[in-house]
């Protein structure tokens, strides 16, 4: 593919993701709530948990698009290096959720929400079916999200007077999805020919982002829920109000 | 586990697998037949088209161990990294075939003998189901079977006089396996701990080397159905008899 | 499992199924627009272009819950048995789609639209993963549908004048489904025993016709693309315009 | 496919059954054993739990085909209904097992031998690729082998002094097999068209009944090891030698 064909197909997925991103943070209830600093720990904690579910599936899923479509080298290689650098990803969100404050209170961690198991299940019918070249359009959004992701987290942190140790997972994901998004680029110029193949990366892309979004707005659901007392789901993040300062009985 | 553990793990390996070699050798009529020096160029095909089929699932089935352990993060890792170097291995198993002077004859790639299917059906299984680190016992061998194949390859080489660029499958193996032997041994020694993770790799070690030892078999059984005339299967190898010179008519 | 404690459960999840069928139709654009006889046939079309892509994995996800949950025999012999009277079905909703006036015209059917193949995984995801039990959420509801479905068919019976040959999808489940709804409550009552069964089904019932209601919706946005011409992913429908008497020019 | 040529096609497979029969009762030590009566209970034992082990996946594999072939109406239908009627029946071998008088006795049953892992690998390999049809090979010999294994059957009953409620699974068997063949023979009819597609059933038979023979020799190599001492595996089979009368001492 030329160069200047390829940054017109690049040019064409941004457009969409820009559109989709803007729609969707327009109408999160989510994200109003950080801007509006109306958050407290536990919806981080409900999120994160939500990221932990789904990211432990994200190395399984892209090494089953390598297994699939072994006759590509080039490309199952990439599935394979790709899976190697994901493995263990969950467990950086699952440390940001205990170092918040929940490291000596043992509970069982929830089962993932309906929206973030669609979102699990989308990914591996993507991976196991259709266009094996389809998946990127899941990484051609997700290695390049933190622009758009980079505010909540921001707001987040400030709100919440997060510590770089209860932010490992976002800090370790904008270090290398830089780098990875480099290489998504350069396997998709490299595998991707036909018409087929664009539109599958961007149905892809589009729907995959479209359930992350759900699943956002599922999580905020959640904390609602949890705050106004209407789920007894996540009572055992109750531990999160207890003060910090510990009075001295004279 | 205490180095002294492990090697002796290893040692109790090693002599299983010394045995079985002598046995599998002693009894082999491929092995004989190279010995003796009563092989043809038909046998090396035949034996190296087996040797494209199973290998062109061995990525695949490594990848398979990393997605259902991934819990695993290390031995997860491992799978993955392993899988991405084998992938698209059999393509110079693929190579070797065509350069042996099939390049210039269009033939249909004979499909695996049973003995084949069976074995890649059992690294399948081993790689789905029991023990996920079971798959370190194909592994153990078969990064570790110069030392037992190479007087094979070598006396195929001398008899049929082929050449390096007819040998890529064999010679990128030499080269590579010594480092994979270093990593899977460095592996078995961080995730292997309980007996049972021993036994489960001892016994699928040894079955799946008597395994290959009956796909060897099978291959020069059918080298000798394609020599007697007994099965047409290899027909269009009767190319590789057509005399090199050319005969000028005058 | 009492006859009373299982009335109790059915009749919970009954409440549940009618409120969200309730919220769905008020909230239904496809509805509406039946209703308000506001549809021609290319919406039917459309409609039963994604009842055949979801259909024709039903029977495939019944299976795939006996497989993996052999050693419950009951259970294992109800899907099977299920599944072998589930297959083929979407054959019934494409010849309705042909019957419909498409017979004599050669056309590709299109790919699943992203609703259709979201509910398509997340069945998959169900029946693979998680309690095999929960399944059984998606049959109680989808095998008792018809008091809900009926008023939307109807409408689109009259509306469209559409004739009985032109209607068997929806005849023969009709039909089949008092039966199949009978022996779903019997494996329920046989099978869940605990409150986890319950809640898994109660949110796999849930999880499955909010989607089902999401593919309901993207049908009919993809029938106003097309109306509007928006969308050429069903230009080949033109030909249900033709009118069908002829005029026979003086 | 007309009559005549369809009964060739089974005559064809019926000559390479006798024939391999032939071979695998003519060379196997387990039949030679039951002949000259030098068996006792373990090698029963050790045999039905082997039988249970594969036993336990022919349901599921069977489903497999269904599952991946579901296009094919007729032939997935046929593959359900016979899942449907499958499921189960290792709990038959089970309690043969159990009740030759290890009732009362908590052991663990021990893990299928390689043989045996061997064959449920190779089952789901040709159930899950190739030729969906191919299956009918392994179905066509096994639904109609009472010829060949009921004199072995038959030789352990009297020398072991079997009741009928220590045969459940194989009186069981021989009653239901002869509708089953019926129907095998019936699917075969109507689905197998090609050349190709009698090759595949005629290898899959062929190889399926090689890894049965070799699976019924491992069965009598480890009695051997048994009764030898040079095996702990079956140990706590030692309880069948309690003589049953009772000594009393004066």
């Amino acid at each position: 593919m030329t160069d200047i064909l390829f940054e017109d197909r690049l040019a064409k997925l941004d457009r969409i993701l820009v559109a989709l991103w803007s729609e969707i943070l327009a109408n999160s209830r989510f994200a109003a709530a950080i801007r509006d600093r109306r958050v407290d720990k536990s919806l981080y904690v409900i999120y994160m948990i939500e990221t932990y579910h789904y990211t432990a599936h994200n190395a399984r899923n892209q090494a089953l698009v390598g297994v699939r479509h072994a006759e590509n080298v080039q490309y199952s290689k990439f599935c394979f290096e790709h899976a190697s650098e994901e493995v263990g990803h969950e467990k950086m969100a699952l440390h940001d959720v205990m170092s918040i404050g929940l490291k000596e209170h043992a509970f069982d961690i929830p089962a993932p929400l309906p929206e973030t198991e669609i979102l699990i299940a989308y990914l591996y019918w993507i991976s196991l079916t259709g266009n094996p070249l389809q998946r990127l359009g899941y990484s051609y959004w997700a290695e390049n999200a933190y622009q758009y992701i980079n505010p909540l987290i921001e707001g987040l942190r400030e709100t919440l007077e997060l510590k770089p140790s209860q932010l490992t997972f976002f800090i370790a994901h904008s270090d290398i999805d830089a780098d990875h998004f480099d290489e998504i680029k350069s396997i998709m110029q490299r595998t991707c020919k036909s018409e087929a193949d664009w539109e599958d990366i961007a149905r892809v892309m589009e729907t995959s982002l479209r359930l992350t979004g759900a699943m956002l707005e599922a999580s905020y659901e959640e904390y609602e829920r949890y705050v106004s007392g209407t789920s007894n789901r996540y009572r055992f993040l109750d531990v999160l109000k207890t003060p910090v300062t510990s009075t001295v009985v004279a």
